[in-house]
């Protein structure tokens, strides 16, 4: 019952959050495309947007798409992870993996996508920036540090929505994409707001095993940073949540 | 009955769609306009926002604006396409028809609305790319798995509000037109994103019909792809979601 | 009593309309801006937002801000321009009084702010283009063409606005402001997109009158254009709306 | 139990909101970041979506997270600030102390958030830029007239949201987050739009205080004009829209 209540909708909405959050990088970023250059604003909107298409696909399971939000929403305390869903630490474990496979397969269909963009010819970094974050100027402490940042603020609005009363309600999952769209302008700017392990170290997998042409090192001495900041950040916002809300 | 029910809101549906569509190309593209050189998001909110004003024209129908949406609707197993309209495969020619005569419409009024600018200097591709669009890199396999998935997004998530229940309801229209503008701003780098065959094959037709001058080929062999391609995502989209929700 | 139920809240809504949406102009266009060369989609979002205000403003006269609409509602043959204002040929002069009253006060608030930026060195038609439009390639016929699909685009969907029920009542003013941000990007390139007479007509007025440094002409052989297009454009909307919805 | 009705929630409103804001002016113009050269409407959209995740947070004492909207409902004689929260001087006055900590602290978050950042090459006023407004053309009369205006047409129509009824209801926070994207690209072109005494001096304070690299000066003679223009225009604001509505 959980595979289906769990697994089938986390794992489809957050195929369509890296579907679409890594298209429209692969859009601003490979050559050749039509998006080429787009600008920093319509990779937050379409990462934004990415979210919104991904928690209506996932709302009977809560719409979380984020290991980072699961977890905040145990440190928060909360009773049920999504509707009927009591929130036990077997339960996170499904929706994690189900947000890890779906991370997986969204990147898997971009690349499917942009095939004929990622056959052109353009530098490692470049390709694997489509696929997972990477930081704009290295500093590992300094990098968790944003990605706590930037969770944190994640976990604690979503979850003042829902003190929020009807006006969070009317807006739903467009209040989530609004609040990804917010975040991702004015905290991407230092690591690419990676905000949620599994949309990093899926596509990140993906990228080690697909057989993208060029594509050089996946990165993984960075991999670390956007799984621990996001949990870290996560954790952190659901226990201020619980303290202040 | 069919007609008032079905034709006539889907022509003004589609009318508005191409219209607003075509006419945001228009303005980033032609020489000499207000908007030359927009960029791409701006394109993208275009298109998003001709989906927004075609759907509420079209509402009393379902607002489909789209063959593709009729086709994965009825691949989904839908019993009504539009409020008390069976799902029939009749029901569903007059939807398509009236939305290609729709699309074929909005063209012929953009073209009259960015008549200087057509008539001024400018490559005969230009002027096609208002009307319909092309591949980025020509490669027909590859141009109809993106038409593919990005028509996969579209289907399969707008089924997904009808089972979101309340959040989707408040939004309506809106939310359709905020997955455009996010299927166009991921998805839409490597083709243009028709994901809508009415919406590429109207204008097609419109700008072999019409006296514009200079205008050079329609790229007839291209053309099947923008058909084909989002048939094939419609259907996958609804029987995808059949499954799932 | 049709002073303060029509005329003050259209005189303020159509001044909140230029205010912002001159003011995206004059940040755009003007030297020294902190937004110049913000791009014509900034621009779009400006009126749109403008409009979001205005209507929110005027929303007991039923928020018009536009003569166009009021006149395109009265062709519509609607029994009422607002919430218990009866549909009548001399309630519709009060409402263009206020509009007109208000444009011409949001265009003199907006060069108050832009004062500064006025008054550095800039040549007259980008003075007179804060306030109001002119065509990018100058041909009245066709000018007014485009000023008609626009405004026909307009009145049309925001009357089907009222036959879509509940899903448009709960967007509201906003529908109407991401409407216009559709317009704008998408049937703006030739003229700029009036839309409006009294948006065009009372920033014309002020700027004829105010002690702009350096203003140059007030372009007036092209006022008629945004004048009449809108008008025309406005009645075409009211009367298809009638016949179809 | 003001306290925690008032100085909480306000503290952590505003602490979203220049967190959110200060961090797209770092991203859009610190060197490395990967939004570096985002252009204004990126600017617009952060500081638009930081009062969107604000106000949510600050729901239960009615989301102000800024003292001209305090001062400004103080003066169109409202009974009640908040839900239960009587508008009395003393509770004003929590709300601006919680206000003014609250933008201190986001603006303390978004330093380390862009540590790596701030510690590159750039000149001091760039640096400075990202905590604090300052004038496109220092100008200080006319620089209050900008801000007055500004925040004239928040507090005015931020009132005018409650007596738009339903329509308002329904947006609630995103309708005064889409606001101040219009203020900030129709308005915030000479000034850079506080609007709001405590995003500006809040860290403008946390500039003075923090060991920031090369910080150059905290430009305290323009300080107060984001404080007085600000308040001015709330006053008006309010008192205009107790004569209006």
């Amino acid at each position: 019952m959980n595979f289906t209540a769990i697994f089938v909708p986390e794992l489809f909405g957050t195929m369509m959050l890296t579907l679409l959050g890594c298209g429209v990088v692969a859009n601003a970023a490979l050559p050749g495309t039509k998006g080429n250059g787009g600008g920093f604003l319509m990779v937050n909107f379409g990462w934004g947007l990415g979210v919104f298409a991904g928690v209506f696909v996932a709302i009977s399971s809560g719409g979380h798409i984020n290991p980072a939000v699961t977890i905040g929403l145990l440190a928060n305390g909360v009773e049920e992870l999504g509707p009927d869903i009591p929130a036990t630490a077997g339960n996170a474990v499904i929706y994690i993996l189900g947000q890890m496979a779906g991370a997986f397969l969204g990147a898997v269909l971009c690349w499917l996508a942009y095939k004929t963009h990622f056959d052109a010819d353009s530098d490692g970094p470049t390709k694997l920036g489509v696929f997972s974050t990477g930081p704009a100027m290295r500093s590992y402490g300094w990098n968790v540090v944003t990605e706590v940042v930037g969770t944190f603020v994640l976990v604690f609005v979503v979850i003042s929505f829902g003190f929020a009363g009807a006006a969070a309600g009317q807006l739903g999952p467009l209040a989530v994409a609004l609040l990804v769209v917010g975040i991702g302008a004015s905290l991407g700017g230092p690591t690419g707001y990676a905000i949620n392990p599994a949309r990093d170290l899926g596509p990140r997998i993906a990228h080690a095993l697909l057989p993208i042409k060029g594509k050089g090192t996946s990165d993984w001495s960075y991999s670390w940073v956007p799984v621990l900041g996001p949990i870290i950040g996560g954790i952190i916002g659901g226990l201020s949540a619980a303290a202040i809300f």
